[in-house]
């Protein structure tokens, strides 16, 4: 079996950007807010909407689950205040639900959090429980900067998010890192400010004892794990020079990348340097990158056939593809099991 | 020969920083403010601080010439005004200037520049042209975010930037792209702010046409290009859907990458992705990451033997060691022929 833990609904119908360009254009106005009532976007159409896109690339490629969450640049944390993000975030995870029900053996959802720049995270408990508790979801997607770029918030290991933290080791799920467009005109939203908001997850773990406090806690950083990879050396001579514990004691018990990088030789050096354990399967399809590579003739994210390529053994391609997944995401694991899957 | 392009005078004397902690302390008040002539360096100071250190490594890792700037985490161009920049950047100048004179074979200096959040970049020329016209600097480094990890500078395309780069061409002389300490707790300074300043600088060049309208300019990415050679095919697609040129048609005339990365894989994906025109040595030492990595038994910092040991053929070496610094940095070649070298 092959889990995509990394997959967005960016093909939802045109009527939910349509309401939520309403939403945007009503703050400050209450009398114009739409209710999430005046959404209405029907089962057909969502069937459609998957069916000629996420799923059947999946079919192509031979994927069998992928981990649906709302789309990471449409949750714009930044927009509006708590109750814009509630609404926005209650209105996305439903739909992301709705998929599961429609293609209960193909979709397992995750959930957005009603994130706002400068509000207690604390607010976010309800829609998490909700997600859980009703909606199956099995992961939150966390964003450290619900500012979209200006990095405003504290860093991951500052006690402001402990309430969200409590509330997964309680649930026994784990959150991808996962930021959501930038408004700061420094940073493109795809091509840096993600790869940024990796590296500096990752960072913030580092120089902490976060996992001291919360050891079960499992974080999943997204696209490769940003630059982190790449430079591992770098990263363990500063864990080394801040007396820090190896890394793979000191996060590699919490810390997860998944296969989001977009070419061969990205994948070669994450499975050469990242023990194979904590590398989860991930496409992040239909999303960022959607064109074909002319030096492969195939997508740039058909992450399978990267992983196919790779100099590892087929355990560890287990590992890889389902029995980590498994592992860091119980809940699915558990869901699956009760399917005798 | 091999030029290592990447060096900062990371163990000036004691009395710099002392000066500089009383120039801080009296931002404000203007009758404590302390002259730069106050500060006193002898040049058996200087050569001390040189001999023992970065020449010791030198001469024990076979590297022939550094390209000397002043450390770049005490840059800090955040702090206080122009005035305060000004006079900081005019002293840490002078002072690579004064390592170059006293070891003219081995130290080049490159400049580092009086930026200042929210101040007109063209009040650097002054610097600037003082540096390449009496200290022969071959380079200056160029902060793309002087406000200290708030990125409240506009993108390194913006007009704004203009006028430092006129005066790069007049020259000839390109610019490292290099950020300074972070003061936003969000991102630790060695091990993400200057990653992520990395990446982002290089997807502003992506997203525009800079190098249309400055088709000489040259930009040294450092620290191995931050998150971007790992995620060569990320970008690749993302140029392509912006229907942009081939990265090699649309940046690499342009941009370069030095080997900072400090593990054998990195160095390897390095040198698979990117063109070895394109790729300059470096160390950074001594730098972010002094220790010595339990693994291999050397420093993490002597990139050297990654090099050494990378898949590449001798001419690709001997470009990446020299050919290549000699044609990015023409100022350098110049001043070494001069000399018969």
């Amino acid at each position: 079996m092959i889990i995509d833990i990394h997959g967005h609904y960016t093909t939802a119908p045109k009527a939910l950007e349509t309401w939520r360009s309403r939403q945007i254009g009503a703050i400050g106005n209450p009398a114009q807010m739409p209710r999430a009532s005046e959404l209405r976007i029907g089962d057909d159409e969502l069937r459609e909407s998957i069916e000629g896109n996420q799923l059947r690339q999946m079919r192509e490629r031979g994927l069998d689950i992928t981990i649906f969450s709302p789309r990471a640049s449409f949750m714009a944390h930044h927009i509006g205040d708590f109750q814009v993000s509630s609404t926005w975030a209650a209105i996305c995870n439903e739909l992301c639900y709705r998929v599961n029900r429609l293609f209960p053996d193909h979709f397992v959802p995750a959930a957005m959090l009603p994130q706002s720049p400068g509000v207690d995270p604390a607010t976010c408990i309800a829609e998490l429980v909700k997600c859980v508790e009703q909606y199956g979801s099995v992961a939150i997607n966390l964003n450290p900067d619900p500012s979209g770029g200006h990095w405003t918030s504290p860093p991951l290991s500052d006690r402001h998010w402990y309430p969200i933290y409590e509330k997964m080791i309680e649930f026994d799920i784990p959150a991808m890192i996962h930021v959501s467009t930038s408004c700061n005109p420094a940073f493109h939203t795809l091509g840096a400010h993600y790869l940024n908001a990796d590296t500096t997850a990752f960072m913030q773990c580092l120089t902490s004892e976060l996992f001291k406090d919360f050891p079960a806690l499992r974080f999943v950083i997204p696209h490769g794990g940003g630059a982190v990879p790449y430079h591992w050396g770098r990263f363990r001579g500063l864990a080394q020079e801040m007396k820090k514990p190896l890394l793979e004691d000191h996060l590699l018990n919490n810390i997860f990348f998944d296969t989001c990088v977009y070419h061969q030789a990205g994948i070669d050096l994450l499975t050469r340097v990242i023990p194979a354990d904590n590398i989860l399967f991930a496409s992040e399809m239909i999303g960022a990158v959607r064109g074909i590579d002319p030096q492969t003739g195939h997508h740039y994210d058909d992450t399978k056939r990267y992983i196919e390529a790779a100099s590892i053994d087929p355990k560890q391609r287990q590992a890889i593809y389902e029995t980590n997944a498994r592992r860091v995401y119980p809940r699915l694991d558990a869901a699956l099991k009760a399917k005798g899957r």
